[in-house]
């Protein structure tokens, strides 16, 4: 029987490892969508031979940049991955196999892949090959780095960063609509991080016509440590989806001139000229009895997750920020608040029209709190013991 | 000469000696208004020979306790108080006298006295008395730890403490009225300290009659660290004041039956049958095109100086904290946070009837952010670079 120390030992240097391949996964986290990102790290006699990660649908996943920059070395090796790997034949071939063929000794991976695809079966399969396979280290970090992929894996659904930004009050714009700039330029910037971390950026044709945002990730305006991991030619655009139920969005607007998808989420199509980049998408309404031609949210954030959205950034007005809460999709909140006070003629921050009770409100858990120059980031997730359940 | 390696050496040990001095201070501070907080400490060849603080109104100042304690030690010591010592017949004998009777060598203070009976005399009769003396050790500390009694010697008005609650949107309550509890046990708590630390807490008569506060401090309530620090036994009630043009405080409201001192301030008298410890006010009304019958706050807050309101508590509605706001009176915001969000029909955080451009908003500096249970406490400043007139 092995003695708990050196059990411990194995776990430390378990978690030192994938604590590095998190590391390397993470640099892939502009780029990898609709795929997870997955660092690789290969361990012989206490030196890494070859690590990696992955960078962008239909190029080698992690395992292989790592295998090839190991060589012969991978021989007799422990694999640290921090997804399960692969089985299947996607766009490239499943690097069990190669992990197999490569004569990896031991495989620790941080969490299973819920893909219906692998889900266990990659890890089978490597054990049927006589390879040692550990599951599980730094699984909470592991999940934390892919919550979009996770989620639509698990539920069929994306997951979906809700994005706010108000005064100390709780205001948006003062009562004629001025608003810019509410927050700071550091919140400003911090925006434009998680933009570029997103499958998509959704918003409104109300928000599109009111400001006429690009809704893009501007390079030269991400952080510069971001700059530093995410070169400018790298720049992926998020798809830009806008609900836009009554025709708002004219082919003249930013959000359908930039470069990169848009999409119109509309119940009817229309005829103009729109660019090339830009998509109609038909979408069936719901008659709910305060809201003409709504758009049913659930089904689209269904339809969304069959199009490969892993992690949608909302940045909307005080309807779709409600709508959301009400039908209960939002997994993550985060609010910039600007230490400012705008008064009670000024704009809500959430429309929540079937909330009558104080005991209803949807609760959230802080996560995080961050100051972002003169501002606050607040980070919050719906509280796991609370259902919003506020009955259209 | 002295070398600056000495000099470095005596600013030490004066800072670490003030720093206790100051810690002494901070045990009166539920006691001491309309007094300020001072602490004493004295040292003779490196040992602490004496030690006080002040409790309470007519009882002995901090230095008289350290003398007494020291008695003939003090001679030749270094007597570290965090105020400058006063000099003039007040309740109690001149500490000045005292100092120089027991034969202390120097004397070290935080801060002169801005009282206007003492203004740097105290100092100056010390080194008459051929007696050592060195001021602004740890004056920042010694600022903070005064700043009711500091603010109404320089300015003759009380240093306010805004108080508000909300939820993530800026909410109070719900539509019907419906808000108790929006915020935690936790936050509740905290605000049951700082009353603890007022002179007085002021409301109006639309909250007494809306909840029927009892505004006083529960000393079961306190925090467990604060009861060790204040016995049940010297439990001091900060004076309730309310304002009253409407009349709605009867003398069955908890307000005016609670143990302590309320004030009604009223534009005119009643003749009602009120307890003992009720005072009415009578208060010049000021004709604001928009407010019939307002008092003016500006007027209100020289005459609670005048009666010695160090430090006032403010726990109202949107009404009188936008007056407040916008009369500029407001010295710090402490803003409860719970991580709920109530929706745009819910009731607001402050009225500003006066603001309608975002670049005149009233502007705040953090000062921290500390988490309270699940709710955040907000402690901010008026940002001094941002002047509030929003033009009545």
């Amino acid at each position: 029987m092995k003695k708990t120390h050196s059990a411990d030992s194995v776990k430390c240097q378990d978690e030192f490892y994938m604590s590095y391949a998190l590391r390397l996964a993470s640099l892939g986290r502009f780029t990898t969508t609709p795929n997870p990102n997955v660092g690789c790290v290969l361990v012989r006699h206490g030196q890494v031979v070859g690590e990696g990660y992955h960078l962008r649908l239909g190029e080698p996943h992690a395992e292989i940049h790592a295998l090839q920059k190991a060589g012969r070395l991978a021989k007799g090796s422990v694999a640290y991955i921090t997804l399960e790997p692969c089985c299947h034949y996607g766009k490239t071939p499943p690097c069990v196999e190669a992990l197999i063929k490569a004569g990896v000794r031991r495989v620790v991976v941080a969490i299973e892949d819920p893909n219906p695809e692998i889900a266990g079966r990659g890890l089978y399969q490597l054990k049927q090959a006589g390879i040692e396979v550990t599951s599980g280290i730094l699984s909470t970090e592991a999940q934390d780095l892919n919550p979009g992929f996770l989620k639509r894996m698990r539920t069929g659904l994306p997951y979906i960063q809700l994005k706010m930004a108000c005064s100390l009050d709780g205001r948006t714009a003062m009562a004629s609509g001025e608003s810019q700039w509410i927050t700071s330029e550091q919140s400003r910037q911090d925006v434009q991080f998680f933009r570029a971390q997103s499958s998509a950026i959704l918003s409104t044709g109300v928000t599109v016509s009111a400001d006429n945002p690009a809704l893009t990730v501007r390079w030269e305006s991400l952080p510069k440590k971001t700059q530093a991991l995410y070169p400018q030619e790298s720049l992926r655009q998020p798809v830009r989806i806008i609900l836009d139920r009554h025709h708002k969005v004219t082919p003249q607007h930013q959000v359908v001139q930039q470069p990169g998808t848009c999409w119109l989420i509309r119940t009817k199509t229309d005829h103009q000229d729109w660019p090339n980049q830009v998509e109609q998408w038909i979408f069936s309404s719901i008659q709910w009895p305060d809201k003409k031609n709504a758009i049913d949210l659930g089904s689209l954030m269904t339809a969304l997750a069959k199009r490969e959205m892993n992690l949608i950034w909302v940045e909307a007005g005080a309807e779709l920020a409600g709508g959301l809460l009400e039908a209960g999709l939002v997994d993550e909140l985060i609010l910039y608040m600007a230490p400012k006070l705008l008064g009670n003629t000024a704009r809500g921050l959430c429309q929540l029209p079937g909330l009558n009770e104080l005991a209803k409100a949807p609760e959230f858990v802080l996560q995080e709190v961050k100051q972002m120059g003169p501002d606050l980031r607040l980070r919050l997730k719906p509280d796991p013991g609370f259902s919003i359940s506020m009955g259209k």
